[in-house]
């Protein structure tokens, strides 16, 4: 484990996204929006993650240079088509669409085919905080997921993100895959040679279990719940809507043809659509009530909640989003820790490239 | 336990709905939204509430004859405000506003206040389908919940429904509360003198317990997921959305502040909004891409789902919606099942207001 200043992490994979042929402003939003998760805590989905996306564009699975375009609209929503591009410049550009029609109309819906994973769902879904909109991201993602009584893996992590402006108190920003745990959480516990909790995990025969290397032997994550008698048909149900929004409306690969991340994985043959999908919405609050007025609620909403009575040993409620903005500060400030594997990897991919990290 | 006819059943609550005041159309769409829980298996939030909905009426609480109106709206959103009305009345209405904006622009989004409790959250979304539209229905309710680390009941079970529109195959609908179960579950396991599964509900000093009384006396029912470790930060992270949806963006009641459902208990003193508040959402599916088009990828994902293989003492993968559907088959044919103190109360309220059940 090392620290890295943000700068240094930034540049490195600016540079790295140069030299795979990204043009200079979509390598900066790029780098910014992947390196956005490191910041925000979600290590498994930052710069760790870099090396996996060059090997998806030496596969030919990445076009660097895409041309965006919304293919399809009405006042209110639109497909936009992102070329074959990388998520994490497809996003912000489907997110300002959906920005741009919720200031005509009160609300702006955009479903992405033909694109590629976006990095932390949460960044998206915070571009709207800035014009007093609520802003929702979601996407889905390579299938890793039995659904509630299926031994097969059909669904991705699926994450869903909501950002609500408030005016004196920091935003309320929920981002949360639709399953118990996320990946990266089963890796820590691989590294310490740890088992999980119950409900994270079924192996290969689809029955539960607590082995980290649950996954990676064959099994599946399961979605929030765990099983049916703790609800995992409710993680199951929102993660299928996100994979129907993401995908069925704008006519994306969905369920178990989303193309997996990883390049040695094939994408099925006969697919049902283009590339992953993801689905945005932008809300403008004045298109309810007047913002003041929101927000002073929202601010009242947030610290009822965060003064209320704990429960025995724990210090108080959590807002969605104070632990995430909290450590964004820290690790601006103290720099990023990276684990001794992802620094091996990303020095090799630097030298690949001819690019120093 | 006792079978009753659907036609039996609709012809008490709609002529217990006509004396305590409601007009004929309304007491007519409020006793089919009502009796769609009882159809569908959510027998707490069917004609076992009716009585307590009186209660609410001859508290004051409810006003039988309400006067619908939009408040507030762009093209695309509105406010509705349902001058205390029943929620089994004042939710279809304000779905209809949200469907007309989506024939309109593409989509509609409509939040609720000074409204009451408006049975289960699937039928108001399900609305949406006979359009070819996507229907997406929450309310907030009476303070039940317990977020992560709270001592204190903060939020309602606030459900969340999304009704999506197939080809050949019935549709997709999920209707679920951000619990990890809700209260009429745990009524049933009073009854049978039963302990919970854990994860379900803690006690009023903020402890995990299985007692089936736990919320009864004093404790509260725990988000999806139960505790931290197995992803409760993600369910009362939904259940803030739903309320804040509903509530903040409308002018209702959030958080601790939604009135109580049942009459016994007054609502806080300095109430932040008026009654309690939903949220609909009307999206054309042709909006995006040509209806037929994604209702024949939607029965593929139907049918992909359903096929799959399942896990070991199982028969198949569930889509959300189908036990719900075949249930109402059933209890259509075969009548509706109800408790006997269910039973006994309504011949008692029928006996008070001149009404033989």
């Amino acid at each position: 484990m090392q620290q890295f200043s943000y700068d240094h992490l930034y540049r490195f994979t600016y540079d790295m996204l140069l030299k795979i042929g990204c043009p200079e402003a979509d390598a900066q939003l790029a780098a910014k929006v992947l390196l956005s998760a490191d910041l925000r805590g979600v290590d498994s989905h930052g710069v760790a993650r870099l090396s996996g996306y060059v090997r998806l564009w030496e596969k030919g699975r990445i076009n660097a240079a895409p041309k965006l375009r919304v293919s399809y609209e009405t006042p209110s929503t639109a497909v936009v088509d992102g070329d074959g591009g990388l998520g994490l410049v497809v996003a912000p550009f489907a997110m300002k669409v959906a920005m741009e029609k919720a200031k005509q109309v009160g609300t702006g819906w955009v479903s992405v085919k033909n694109s590629n994973h976006y990095g932390i769902a949460g960044y998206h879904a915070m571009l709207a905080l800035t014009q007093d909109m609520i802003g929702i991201s979601m996407t889905n993602a390579s299938p890793l997921v039995a659904p509630t009584f299926s031994k097969e893996r059909l669904l991705g992590t699926n994450p869903i993100s909501v950002a609500i402006p408030a005016n004196e108190e920091p935003a309320f920003v929920l981002d949360m895959a639709t399953t118990t745990a996320a990946n990266g959480k089963l890796e820590m516990l691989q590294r310490k040679g740890q088992d999980t909790p119950s409900g994270w995990v079924q192996d290969k025969s689809g029955n539960p279990t607590t082995s980290a290397n649950g996954v990676k032997d064959g099994g599946a994550l399961l979605p929030l719940g765990g099983d049916r008698e703790h609800g995992s048909h409710k993680g199951y149900g929102l993660g299928a809507v996100v994979d129907i929004l993401s995908a069925v409306l704008s006519g994306a690969n969905y369920g178990p043809w989303v193309p997996p991340f990883v390049a040695f994985l094939d994408p099925l043959p006969n697919l049902v659509g283009e590339g992953i999908g993801h689905f945005f919405g932008a809300m403008r609050v004045d298109a309810f009530r007047p913002a003041e007025e929101f927000k002073g609620h929202m601010d009242q909403w947030i610290r009822r909640f965060r003064s209320a009575e704990p429960t025995p040993g724990h210090e108080k409620v959590v807002i969605p989003g104070d632990p995430e903005r909290e450590l964004e500060l820290l690790r601006k400030k103290e720099g990023i820790p990276l684990l001794d594997p992802v620094i091996q990897d990303l020095t090799e991919l630097g030298k690949k490239f001819g690019v120093s990290f």
